[in-house]
């Protein structure tokens, strides 16, 4: 399988690692939003979140915290931004998960401010709801 | 404390809920990029990841996964983005940490292309992932 991912995680590919635990690695992406822009990789493949074995959700989370602290107090910017773009259609470009951590400063001129749309009405707002949720309640943990 | 999120948790103001278990809420935001635009709230407060507590951090990224596989399934939606605004600079406007989960569908319009930057050299590459490095190891999960 081509995969860019799994050669950096291999050493077959060149990456800028700034973290390696059994499970992950964390690596510089190579055209940042901002300086420091950083790649959270699950060392093994799969596609996306929706693909995720739990013991490496159960991981996720936490390393993503030290990563986004260690990235804080190092850069000393003002905030961050945590992104997972999902499929084609969300931005996904590289098909093995992983999650952007962008570093944010005051006035850096990035607007992340997409239209908003509204309900017709609480009806409707409802029955999306209603619908979501037994979905949810069905999808296995 | 004034929080809008711990008033919903606590049944003290309206939402349209889409999944509760001992830990998390699910809601729909009112604003919605899409609709079925989701919003995962730990019930306890905290500011944002940054100061999530280890046993919530282990259980949020399988939670997340549930909410993105029940939105994925019941909307058809093509993709989805997940996203987490930190402190304002970052674009978080309720200071009680919260996580976007945005359907997508082909051709929506809405686009996240933040123009791109690129280290002047490899070398100066390398400077910033050492400083970065030094930082995140020193960082406690």
């Amino acid at each position: 399988m081509d995969c860019l991912f799994c050669k950096i995680v291999k050493g077959e590919s060149s990456c800028c690692k700034v973290f390696e635990n059994d499970d992950f690695i964390a690596i510089l992406d190579i055209m940042p939003v901002n300086m420091g822009h950083t790649l959270l990789i699950p060392k093994i493949h799969f596609r996306n979140i929706l693909d995720s074995p739990y013991d490496i959700s159960t991981k996720t989370y936490p390393v993503l915290r030290q990563i986004c602290c260690g990235l804080k107090k190092e850069l000393l910017c003002d905030g961050l931004n945590i992104v997972q773009n999902i499929e084609s259609s969300g931005g996904q470009e590289i098909f093995h998960s992983h999650i952007h951590i962008i570093p944010r400063y005051t006035d850096d001129g990035f607007k992340f401010t997409p239209d908003k749309k509204s309900y017709l009405c609480d009806d409707d707002m409802i029955r999306f709801a209603k619908k979501i949720s037994n979905s949810i309640y069905k999808c296995i943990l």
